[in-house]
């Protein structure tokens, strides 16, 4: 079944593939003793590309999956809503 | 020149390597139409695991290239110091 | 006009009261030297705090004003969800 | 005994300050009903201020208290830099 996320699914894709090229960037900077700072500068836009995958799956999920669900309402809206929100606090506590 | 963290590289490189894993599972969720949930779940578990492998070289970069500047003083010191912070400020605020 | 979070008032009301106790108690160990480690531990509470405010928010503008709107469709709900998306990256990203 | 931040000190309190009065400030806009993504923009405006005074102070630990530890070296050492890597990663995770 396609979700919310269907139309961006290429958009996604690539920035999964260049995140996953800056994971083994900083893999290979370790390997050959790379100063820890540049390191660091590494992993954390590295990880700013994965919050941006987030940020743009929630998006969709937000007006697609939630949005039909309240629509709907009753118990089916009130378990989108409480999925989307556990999803939300994971972010923003990870 | 080795640094601090050449003692826990091997465990580094073993965290990248699932990190790796993990983006790459993620890819193939959103290629295979996952819910949109189960997909943001596994962004936050490849950003945390990513999160760790910061906190350790950071801990490692204290211990060693810092303390080594700090004993030694001057401006050496202040410029790692410098780095060290603005390191930090950028984990916190990705 | 009253929105969402009136159900839930009291209670964000009372967290913020002790997260404003909280804020002053950081500037009193502040003011009496109180050890650097101790004063971060409090911050890191006090910002928890702040942070269960907007997720309880949050989950009530999703729940109402988000909700309502996306069942209007059109550019209501266009701009609720613009919104409500730059509110949750702010979070993420704070 | 007066800690590394004793020199930023009043800046410390100044933003505390203000921090105390944004909390002050998100509670009267919840209780006049003002619109929620306008009190969670306030929200992480107040974590922001809240991060920066944590940073700073990580900033002056840093400096003096591991620092002077570090030069020791040994087990007060070790501890500082234990107390420090567990500062940082509640403030990353927070």
């Amino acid at each position: 079944m396609a979700h919310g996320y269907v139309d961006i699914k290429p958009a996604l894709l690539a920035r999964l593939s260049r995140a996953e090229g800056q994971v083994r960037g900083i893999a290979r900077m370790i390997d050959e003793d790379v100063y820890c700072i540049d390191v660091l500068t590494q992993v954390s836009a590295a990880t700013k590309a994965l919050e941006s995958v987030a940020l743009a799956l929630l998006e969709d999920h937000l007006a697609h999956c939630v949005a039909e669900a309240t629509a709907e309402g009753g118990p089916v809206a009130e378990e989108k809503l409480r999925e989307a929100n556990a999803a939300i606090a994971r972010l923003v506590r990870s």
